[in-house]
């Protein structure tokens, strides 16, 4: 069976758990304290040098870390990962704005706030770039807002990979203190998401 | 012909010319200045709402954005993409890796000391945040150098678009401040990108 190196918290391990919820793929969940250097030890760190959840194991011992590549591997050739190549590069454009221009603010943010705050609160230069990472986070929701006023979906017509990825972090911001209010076409879409067949939620533990 | 919007000084421009130069696939190149905010007029915002280049333009007026997005689509069904499906998720894995962990602290040390430093130096806030990019950077090249210690290039045994991602920086991380003597193995794996067929240099502004 398939091992997720995982963290029920983190919307970069929500997004394989959602993706293998939908595809009705069987896996095991063992999961780390990211708060703790739980991925930072040596025997994590030979799974993945870099030190990060997800982190998908295969029944040979082969891995993969890096959310965004673990959900191109999965989705090939299902309707999570459009036919068309164009759309392709669409779907892939969003995911590489989702890992430069998204969770960077939009998830650090809610790590902070929603985690680590007694480390974060009263520290004059966490604050300060806590506030940048708060305008930063609201122009990748804006421009979602923007992409999704005429458009169900983030790519073509259907749900794929494009939507989860964004999903994850987006559905979660007000943990980091971004107010959806102001992104009605960007709530519309959310509530599109988790209406889908299979949807589990990001605190859902249990896949057997 | 196809358009690339471009910047010759980026890294992520650099890696759509490269990679189209070694398909001999013909583009003219759109230069901005991102220094004077040529990315975020009306006109470039309506092309790429993220106000980033690179941007392709295709003769029907299609765009795409994201430069590792940009350089999956010129690579599908090429030398430069892994026809393994497990090799090609690995290939992805080093472009988000690279977009999260690698370019974030290295391009940005570099545009900080290399294009902007009058804005930087004696500023202390953006001072400690360089420092912080240095780290980050060194712990980005440690993990390419431990990586490359007992492989020619990063996925599999052939130069890819894994390859061209992170070269696109890393080949110029002295700019930043990166002084490579301590990562022979990267060294040797630069040079070898650089002797590819095909390989044009960062500086290279004609594509005829």
């Amino acid at each position: 069976m398939l091992t997720l190196h995982d963290n029920l918290g983190s919307g970069n391990a929500y997004k394989v758990r959602l993706l293998l919820a939908h595809l009705a793929v069987p896996f095991r969940r063992i999961d780390y304290d990211v708060t703790t250097g739980e991925t930072r030890t040596p025997a994590f760190l030979a799974l993945n040098p870099n030190g990060r959840i997800p982190v998908i194991e295969f029944d040979d011992g082969r891995v993969l870390a890096e959310s965004n590549a673990i959900l191109c591997y999965f989705a090939e050739e299902t309707p999570y990962l459009p036919t068309d190549r164009f759309q392709r590069a669409q779907a892939l454009q969003w995911l590489f704005f989702e890992q430069y221009s998204h969770e960077p603010f939009i998830a650090v943010a809610r790590y902070w706030r929603h985690y680590i705050w007694d480390q974060v609160q009263g520290d004059a230069a966490k604050e300060a770039a806590l506030a940048e990472k708060m305008e930063r986070g609201h122009q990748a929701l804006a421009l979602m807002e923007q992409h999704l006023e005429d458009r169900a979906f983030l790519v073509g017509d259907s749900y794929s990979i494009a939507d989860i990825a964004l999903y994850a972090y987006s559905h979660v911001a007000d943990e980091g203190g971004f107010e959806l209010a102001g992104y009605p076409a960007l709530r519309r879409w959310l509530d599109r998401v988790a209406d889908q067949p299979g949807h589990v939620l990001i605190t859902q533990d249990s896949f057997a």
